[in-house]
């Protein structure tokens, strides 16, 4: 996949996506990364790459020329590298909320382009270039660089090679559809704080079973809409009616 | 403020928290920001961190020790330049999902400090020092890094003196409740695309409808969920019928 991102800051990115998994990806070339600054595509003389609203109002924009001059050539080079066209996605507040099924999704393209804003609102006709808006939540951030590390982190561990078999076990839990109980490991007595009994049995079905309700608690207990979307086994549904009965009591 | 974090990728962190508004916020001294890797306080001949999960099961755990020694060091340094305990925040998918409004009210504290798992689960007893635990939405991420940068950015830009008085104004317009509208800067006409005749009519009265009622009209198509928690004005409620009517012509 080719991941094209689109900011004024292109060193916020070196750390997060040279790290870790991603950084894997990027030397195994499961993943050809790049960052361009569409400062460097400006025809102003000063470098601006914003300026006021028409009609007033607070704060500046940033202009479309810089953006669709530095999407062309990014397009360019990825189109000679034998990359479709792919999608262009807006870090923007007005976006769609950002979800784990739409990691998925965009997890099967082959080309994604990514556009980050700073501070400012955007000339609408950079929208001209989108094919998706994304926002991760609800809640006011400085630039569209980090929700862009985030979405390209839940995208990129979705595609094939990029996560090794150790990690991805993980996945297969998480896709459980509920929270994960508590999980313990070693030393068994740490500081006076135990694990529970059940774990260092041996007994096997008790431990399934200790885990199926624990994991039933805290989901019930802190995101019960999960519970709602689930369909529950038969021993699933007799352990989370005693979950309901003890929580109950407290 | 103090804000500490936990994790065992700190090169991580270095590109996104000191460039912009939290690098300056950081040189100005109205943040005092330190990462920790907590595999540096292993007791571990091998400097493992991790270790299997009592009863079995995929995937390894982060141990209760490193977390926890590396946690008294920094809350010992930070209780020496005089910072209260504060909040400890666990990144977690089984957190509370973060909005706007914890942003605010975490801003008002004096030292946050924030513990990053990767990949892995946590020992159950890391939580023994947690006072809240965080998600960003329902994703699966590789890391805590991000979700925690992410959060930081949110709560750093609520501090006062963090942002300058040109980047506040971009937070007012957002705290309307609603979506912002189309905005235009220019040239008027950028190839072929051109700016609405009333942004450039210099009829204030006018722009001023206009930009209500766009702003109505992108909030009723994309987030209707957000008008139904506002207190429209009766010149919004009458834009927003005539937006009903024009949308449902489409």
């Amino acid at each position: 996949m080719k991941i094209d991102v689109l900011s004024l800051f292109p060193e916020m990115f070196t750390g997060p996506m040279h790290d870790s998994i991603i950084g894997k990806a990027i030397e195994n070339k499961i993943i050809d990364f790049n960052v361009t600054d569409f400062r460097d595509f400006t025809t102003d003389k000063h470098n601006h790459v914003d300026d006021y609203p028409f009609g007033g109002g607070a704060g500046m924009l940033l202009q479309a020329q810089p953006i669709l001059d530095a999407f062309e050539h990014t397009q360019a080079e990825s189109k000679a590298k034998g990359y479709p066209d792919g999608k262009v996605i807006l870090m923007d507040p007005a976006g769609k909320q950002f979800t784990q099924s739409d990691a998925e999704s965009l997890a099967t393209s082959e080309h994604l382009t990514f556009i980050c804003g700073h501070y400012e609102g955007y000339d609408e006709r950079i929208r001209s270039i989108v094919t998706d808006e994304y926002s991760l939540g609800d809640y006011v951030l400085t630039g569209g660089e980090l929700p862009a590390m985030v979405m390209i982190d839940a995208i990129s561990r979705l595609i094939d090679g990029v996560l090794g078999n150790n990690e991805s076990a993980v996945t297969e839990s998480f896709s459980t559809g509920l929270l994960e109980g508590p999980q313990y490991t070693r030393p068994a007595d740490f500081r006076g704080m135990k694990v529970p009994e059940v774990l260092t049995s041996g007994n096997h079905q008790k431990i399934f079973e200790w885990n199926q309700k624990e994991s039933l608690r805290r989901t019930y207990l802190r995101r019960p809409d999960l519970i709602d979307h689930q369909k529950l086994t038969d021993l699933q549904k007799r352990l989370l009616a005693d979950v309901r009965i003890e929580e109950e009591k407290n």
